[in-house]
């Protein structure tokens, strides 16, 4: 989607929610957080979904997500110390892999700050490969719960 | 104080206190909050009691903290996702200079993970060097407020 | 340009590049480098050579550069201790905007690991928004140095 | 050792020695490298170390060093994108712990920029506790081969 349909982004678009407090290294030398920053986030929302709803345990599980794309768009800066809400839901379901989009929110603040996506594909911890039967199916029920209508997209 | 005196700190020890939620990022190879992360952390609760309660205004203040000096010792070890209570007091209040204390507890735990302090000294933003008559008004009234009493340190 | 071409980069296909030693707290809790760490790296290379050779002064020069969007495509994980070598080029330089590309390559290893791209408007710094006349002379000088022929991309 | 003994430290003191490039973000609001930065930096010499001359390996090994104290001095400021060397000895060999010490020096100049020690308990995998015949030998051999006379502390 282009950047302008992701700018109307609002809490109400996204299924799952966490608010996540800024940290003074967040913010770089032009006193807003780090363009960077935001991907740290994108991953502590996803991962404490996939824990908390998904029965992942990142030190054990035989399937872990592997990161193979991910982008953002950057509407206006945020600063320390604001406190943010992080919006999730899953935009794509595929056999061995999950398209994320996630929105960051201001507390207090109606519009989107920025809004990136991210794709895990889930491969077995050991060969780093996608399973023949594709993702667990604790895995995928945890995230069909959170996923959006393609009419929504 | 000896590290098995700190051990014993709790909430009620300290004066302020924020909520912090972890990030994924903050776990090491070891699946446990990296010890580098507590002083991300020191900063970060130090900071805001700063800009909330003593008029601190990074981008423009005329006198900013330099850190001199931090120590922290850990006591037990943390997990993303876990949610931590950042507990902050001053313990001594110099001319030019503050030592804070911050104890780091867990959501739902009585016993310290960690116990660290770092010192600020307080110098003009240009020449970064001490100012002649010290700690600025505003900032020194904020920070007494958290100051404790020699007795309990 | 699809993954698949991307994929394909080499060192060659770049015009500047710096050599960066990885950090132990760049490895997630899958002991490998941390998705987000790549756009910290992308940052870095970009920075330095806006430093060095566009007289970039990110405290005081009168335009900075902002990120308004990034992304990057992963294919193959790089572990701490390794060395990576971070190669820049600019894709495209508009009137206020630019676009960098940024190959990531293991020491000692021709395919790329990662590829990336970011935009930096650059703004005036007080206004946060782009300059009438659009991107500093000493900027675009600098950078266009290192914008690769269309043809290439 | 008093602040003021520590700051004469030269890199001749020191036995083992990485060269590491800083990153945009290593800088905070106020232009030089975050105070916490300097955890990560040790974390990082000290490790390299760990994997390439004592064996050990993060994923497997049947020991490993958990931190359970760190201090650090700061003499004066570093700013993003110098290159700092950091140096390396270990102050104290015990049964189940290391004290190292790290020197922080920027490219080109004599003076320590920042002097700090950390502890790692050596401590099994799986349980978390010292081993009962302390630190397995090839770490211990490693480390000694760095440890410093104690007439030189």
């Amino acid at each position: 989607m282009a950047a302008d349909g992701l700018k109307a982004r609002r809490r109400g678009d996204y299924k799952f929610q966490l608010e996540y407090r800024t940290r003074w290294s967040d913010n770089d030398m032009y006193h807003h957080l780090n363009n960077s920053i935001y991907y740290f986030l994108f991953d502590s929302v996803v991962n404490t979904y996939l824990i908390n709803h998904c029965a992942l345990h990142p030190p054990t599980s035989s399937q872990i997500g592997l990161v193979v794309h991910s982008h953002c768009d950057y509407f206006a800066p945020i600063e320390f110390p604001a406190v943010v809400d992080l919006a999730l839901r899953v935009n794509k379901l595929g056999k061995s892999s999950v398209t994320y989009e996630i929105g960051v929110f201001e507390r207090g603040q109606e519009e989107a700050k920025a809004v990136g996506e991210f794709i895990h594909v889930f491969v077995d911890r050991d060969s780093r490969k996608p399973g023949q039967h594709g993702t667990a199916d604790e895995l995928r029920t945890g995230l069909s719960k959170i996923l959006v209508d393609k009419a929504r997209l």
